[in-house]
């Protein structure tokens, strides 16, 4: 469960110890290429969708090429610009077939996606948080922003998030994934407007608190973007306190996140979960997480064959 | 080799008689959708290429559901409004492979397109064309029109047409595919924008003239839209003065089309061609071929099992 990178990061590594991945991904981008097609044509915005087929496409030379085609966008300045070629094909899918999940499952079988990729709602949404520190008379005074990418460039601190609907319908594919599910992964990603949303969909909410599978949160490499000045434990914290009653099992972690953070362990424990700190960065300084690594503590906590 | 509408049938009929078809499409489009998308990105235009994708699409329900995707277009009237859904995968996919033959054969296998689907020539095209009658006060005065979306619709009578560059390089696949060919068929199609730009290709042309293949010319069903009040036996002159020293070794023809046309058995055999003059037209009233009706002609043509 996730949107974007983070997203992204996490079914690449699931797919390395898996082939039974069911990617619910966030429908509430409303910036860039999706925004524009979201109110050109009232769709779901197909970009975190995108980006999670272009994850689970096969490891041949054939998969990885479909993916960069998914992935790359139209250049130059004209009507078609920033489009990513995968939202276009997509949003095409679906202006012919009503179902947008028949679409989705249309265009994983043609590009032999491994897995399945469902939206975490069958209606797009938006997002709106109450945002402090924009005012730098009024520190504290807490304002409210409309809009994921809003929300997500904000230089204020985010507090919380709402849905817009505020109690979407989950899509049952994705309630019937979260039950059947021997684990379920929460995050990496934009805590705020890529991770806690899932929590926001009721259904999917109750979903999540009642199955019997187990549950791994993947926490962020660090307070960078939407968090910036949160502890991992303040990390932790705030998905709590949008998700009442969540139990985890598990939680990875980056060890260089928890330096100075002494209260990380008691917090997790008191949502039922084991730590496991494991060195999950990318060698190659980006801010992400490394598939294979990742993979790796995938494999461990999930106790399945990496 | 055609484009549009006529190659579309023809490629549907031929298809049901072999599985060993190519597909020789003009690149001279410079209107709807692709003439925005060559405008936007000096790419092949795509129209044409992805018209004959679909119609080499499977018969199973996911081959006829891929061919419809390909060919229906966004609604509305915002920024995407009319570009059909292949041509933006293959605007797409050009724009991540330099090389817009591999482009095509990569959408092809991904759809599982029976056959193979290629440009005339590797570089975008414009048509140039005499035309007389547009000026009432002069109704012989020959005035130049520009562009293939311009000539279809002139309501003036088109003598001639040229390409613009005039020696374009043709695509070396299909020269071989004209050379390897068993039988080349050319049209039918809107004869002056779509059926007569392929002998003006000057390697093409000689091409065809020099193939051990045999060659076979679908006419059109009548003289609507560009040849309007052109006899079939003008057909056939207008085509053999664009292409010297082109022979013909069959030329079928709807019945139809040759009432009161006393000339047209004798025009063809100075070609070298026999006339087969047979029911190609759709019950449905359209102005279409009927795909299994031109396919039964094809394999009797050709000595094929239909």
């Amino acid at each position: 469960m996730g949107g974007g990178h983070g997203l992204f990061a996490s079914l690449q590594a699931l797919r390395r110890v898996t082939s039974e991945v069911t990617a619910v991904v966030t429908v509430a981008d409303d910036g860039g290429s999706s925004g524009r097609l979201r109110r050109e044509f009232a769709i779901l915005p197909p970009g975190d969708l995108r980006m999670a087929m272009a994850a689970l496409c096969g490891d041949d030379r054939e998969g990885r090429l479909w993916a960069d085609v998914l992935q790359s966008r139209f250049g130059g300045d004209g009507p078609l610009a920033g489009h990513a070629i995968g939202n276009l094909l997509l949003a095409g899918v679906w202006e012919q077939l009503s179902d947008p999940i028949e679409g989705l499952d249309m265009v994983g079988k043609l590009l032999d996606v491994q897995g399945r990729v469902l939206p975490m709602s069958t209606v797009p949404l938006d997002i709106e948080a109450d945002v402090i520190g924009l005012d730098p008379d009024a520190p504290d005074e807490i304002r409210l922003l409309r809009g994921q990418a809003t929300i997500a460039k904000t230089p204020g601190e985010v507090r919380a998030v709402r849905l817009i609907p505020r109690t979407p319908p989950a899509s049952a594919e994705a309630l019937a994934a979260i039950t059947a599910a021997d684990w379920v992964v929460i995050g990496p990603g934009s805590w705020f407007t890529s991770v806690l949303p899932h929590l926001l969909v009721p259904d999917l909410a109750e979903a999540l608190v009642s199955t019997q599978g187990k549950r791994c949160l993947t926490m962020n490499l660090d307070d960078s973007y939407e968090t910036e000045g949160y502890t991992a434990s303040e990390h932790l914290e705030v998905l709590a306190d949008h998700a009442p009653g969540l139990r985890i099992d598990a939680v990875i972690v980056d060890p260089t996140f928890l330096r100075g953070d002494q209260h990380f362990a008691t917090f997790a424990a008191s949502l039922g979960a084991r730590v496991v700190a494991a060195d999950v960065r990318s060698s190659d300084g980006s801010a992400r997480h490394d598939p294979n690594r990742l993979a790796s503590v995938y494999a461990d906590v999930m106790g399945l064959v990496g």
